[in-house]
């Protein structure tokens, strides 16, 4: 998974999913739930990750821009740079929602949330 | 999944995973096992397709370019336009083995193979 050797760091999407994903503050925030395709431009659209209904409600489903996930084998998951009052006050939505229009609601909302670099122009 | 309209068509990696793949003449070839992500460049490296042992040997794993995959509502599957010979003289696999060395040995070799554009510089 180490990109700093600029190879292409490949992974399969059956082991992304599953996995746990931190906070900046080292908190387990919830763990990949699906991998969301940008069919037509071959790219990786975002990443859901599904927060255990920490908001005492009905889990919810955030997206989130694949380069935000950096993968720390010490921590055997996915570490976000982003504190908990961030991830709360994200967009999220139920899993069937976040694709609806072709996914670019959700896509240019959590690309611009996040501060993320746009992989469309 | 319709790329008609210039929209950006997201699906979710766990639908596209266990979708069957059909070849040009019309025959299912084997199914969606995987999709690998190059982690680096935020793209679709390869699909990942499982062809049942048609070679009377153990199953071997077909790394296909996503672009060479056309989902085609009423087969409910994708289609691609490649002959059942092209198919089975084509690169492949353990599955494990498909992402060696980042990727990038089964990549090149099967986007030079399918004649399919590529995504990297």
């Amino acid at each position: 998974m180490s990109t700093a050797t600029g190879h292409t760091s490949a992974i399969r999407a059956t082991k992304v999913i599953g996995t746990d994903v931190y906070n900046a503050g080292g908190d387990k925030i919830g763990k990949i739930e699906d991998v969301v395709l940008d069919k037509t431009s071959n790219n990786i659209m975002f990443a859901v990750v599904g927060f255990g209904g920490f908001l005492g409600m009905n889990e919810k489903y955030h997206p989130l821009p694949w380069s935000t996930l950096d993968f720390v084998p010490d921590r055997g998951g996915y570490v976000v740079g982003f504190t908990k009052e961030q991830l709360e006050a994200a967009p999220s939505d139920g899993i069937d929602q976040l694709t609806k229009g072709d996914g670019m609601g959700y896509r240019d909302r959590v690309y611009d949330y996040y501060d993320a670099p746009r992989y469309w122009q």
